[in-house]
């Protein structure tokens, strides 16, 4: 009978969810007043949820996702750093455990001219945020309105702030939605969610690291693989210069899992030292960051230049700006012993001999939720303290008896089943596993490198 | 991290959502929570339809749809009819236009000793509602309670009302929200919906008239038929006999479209005479409902005895029954001059010669709208006096400036706009078409007579 019916607006929600449902495509018009008008609180939640049941089971074509992306990004403000003469160059993770890196990056990129307007998240399900981690440092601001952001950016060329609500009101509105609703678990809105938001930074370029193994979201390299494709696409399509790196997160990265612990870890690798897997990807994704910024002709370039300005001092130097800026404590990055410590610490012992063949990635990052280090719930506060700290990685040799990791902790109950969950992650024996590569793939800038 | 939260419920919506969004069945108690914790107000709306949309594109098994119906159907009140010795048989139709048949079959099942507590509905798009129907009988009272439904039922064997706001709740609220979020289109939602409220009314047995063709809402017969399957298979998983006729909606039903016109060719039918496929389709259903309700040994022994009912008057005397235990003015059925007329007619001509070959069904059903027969917003009044007679059918021979359709009308703007649908709605063609039979296929009480 919708013949009958003078549409009272340009469009009428319910005709979009039912074109979605039978698998059809939304026009540029469609999805930018679906976006607006729920915005604005024109639609419902129950036509828009309906409608990402229907994304999330039928999926969108390539221009839709950029139109989604597009619509999201320009719901609220977008950054204009247009007065600040570097490229302006991102870094974003789809999220996995014991990854540190953009307490490295952001400086090191600065420190090699970059300007890294880097808007983050917090802790989400098992895995760390970079803002938890920041605020490990004692007084360390991340809710900079975008005025302050954007002079820390000027005198340093680095800051690290969480989402404000001036950015992107859209996805933090749908991201509520789909978080109850079941329709997280779609390549396309997580491509619109993470472009939008990191587009809306004003950035020229972005660096995904999109994580795959049994810590990541994705657990299968098809999948990261599908997602990252999708990302670099809708970006190139945006006009911006866009790259990503799939990464291995089949096991912690690092050494470190908690708060303060990551933040030690981070200083040590801005120190030249720090673990082997994690100093290789900061200088990875370093170098396409300086490569995209234009800093460096070819990426083996870049990551050069990147190990020198760790080996000079220089992004450390950066690091120890930007937390002055940030009103974070010096001293306590000066000497980490200052930084908030547990009282106690427990080994957690192999109760077999072999090779540490594998490691429940996703129980690793549990266990510190479990100890205090992430949000059970969302209210819950997190305890910059506590964490793990791993001796063994996969691929070790282990004897019985042997410590494969010390657990940070507060609370006995907590160190008790964190202990549990540890041991049974671990799965020792005889001979040793294929070593799996750190860099899976390298999608974007056609070809380079890859 | 769903493992680290203990469920403050026995489910939670969210894990019932990505289970049937991952094409999972759901089991008894958790679709048995879903339907009484959203009638209870205890899920919000956007839950349930993200849980929706995943129906209509995932699909449900056939002890879930069984499980669904059951659960709505004891959302609320299951009318006990057990103090009355005969069995209870209901006919229900999917919706069409010129469907007049339930106004026949309550008082001519009634007449064999048939218990019919018919629960109808209002129009809905381009078809007519039971309901709008009765009302066009000044005074007609579709609003009784429970207790005076089973007053009349007890008094004259049949009794025709809408739903009321104890029975089947469930469905009420579901369908309220199906509405507005595309998620109407599901043969086991359809399916859920209808079989709960048919089965609330106490019944032991119910013949299905599941329209087919471009009138109808199922507009080819694969999809009415398996419409028809599903809800006889979840009627007989419920310990109920249901049979379901497939039955011919490419053209109107009978002669006469609106709501008092319908009523005068319902009293043609029950005095005997009327158009020959709506007396054929009443003797048909007649017949199953009297076969199921135990009067007769065979169908067709069943229609026999409706014929033998029709011609002795006995039929017609329960209508007179019924519309005065509903305070419906006698007189007007009597003399039916006296239900609401329109105050002017205005003839349909044919423009060329040829054969009837096709109607636009669903164009005709709209054109009786537009006059104001049925609603084009949910809070129109209906006009009863306005609507169609057509004096030609499907396959007639036509000549130029011969009257196809005579329109009963109130309002000029109006009737301009119904004849010109009707008009278009007519295709005239040199070739007589194949005769469409009246009754495509009957499903149910396996092999008799099929």
């Amino acid at each position: 009978m919708s013949q009958l019916k003078a549409p009272p607006l340009p469009f009428r929600a319910i005709d979009l969810i039912r074109k979605k449902r039978d698998g059809a495509e939304l026009s540029e018009g469609e999805i930018g007043w679906l976006v607006s008008a729920y915005t604005r609180g024109d639609i419902p939640d129950y036509q828009v949820s309906a409608w990402l049941m229907a994304v999330v089971l039928r999926g969108m074509t390539r221009p839709e996702t950029a139109v989604l992306t597009d619509a999201m990004l320009h719901s609220g403000e977008v950054l204009d750093l247009s007065s600040l003469p570097a490229k302006k160059v991102d870094k974003h993770s789809t999220g996995g455990v014991g990854d540190k890196t953009s307490l490295v990056l952001a400086p090191l990129a600065a420190a090699a001219g970059i300007t890294v307007p880097m808007i983050s998240g917090r802790g989400l399900g098992h895995t760390g945020g970079t803002l938890d981690k920041l605020e490990a440092i004692p007084g360390f601001d991340v809710h900079l309105g975008v005025g302050e952001f954007h002079r820390v950016l000027e005198t340093c060329g680095c800051a690290m702030i969480g989402q404000t609500a001036e950015i992107d009101p859209a996805d933090r509105k749908l991201y509520a939605l789909r978080d109850v609703t079941g329709t997280v678990e779609s390549p396309y809105l997580i491509c619109a969610s993470i472009m939008s938001k990191k587009l809306a930074e004003g950035i020229d370029g972005l660096v995904l690291d999109v994580k795959t193994g049994c810590g990541a979201f994705m657990k299968n390299e098809k999948d990261a693989g599908f997602l990252a494709e999708l990302m670099v696409e809708t970006g190139e399509r945006m006009g911006k210069q866009v790259v990503a790196l799939i990464t291995d997160m089949d096991q912690p990265l690092g050494n470190m899992i908690g708060n303060s612990l990551e933040v030690i870890e981070a200083v040590d690798v801005l120190h030249g030292s720090g673990p082997e897997d994690l100093r290789e990807l900061c200088l990875e994704l370093a170098g396409w960051m300086l490569h995209l910024g234009g800093v460096a002709e070819t990426v083996t370039e870049a990551k050069q230049q990147s190990a020198r300005l760790i080996s000079s001092g220089k992004a450390w130097e950066k690091f120890g700006q930007m937390v002055a800026l940030q009103r974070g404590d010096s001293k306590a990055i000066d000497d980490v012993r200052r930084l908030p410590r547990a009282r106690q610490t427990r080994e957690v012992s192999a109760v077999t001999s072999g090779y540490l063949v594998a490691m429940q990635c996703e129980q690793i990052g549990t266990a510190c939720v479990i100890l205090g280090g992430g949000r059970e719930r969302k209210e819950d506060a997190v305890d910059p303290a506590v964490g793990i700290v791993l001796h063994k990685k996969v691929g070790d040799r282990v004897a019985t008896g042997e410590p494969v990791a010390t657990i940070h902790y507060n609370e006995e109950s907590r160190a008790e089943r964190a202990r549990h969950l540890i041991l049974e992650s671990c799965q020792i024996g005889d001979v040793a596993p294929p070593k799996r590569p750190l860099i899976h793939k390298i999608i974007g800038k056609s070809g380079e490198q890859n």
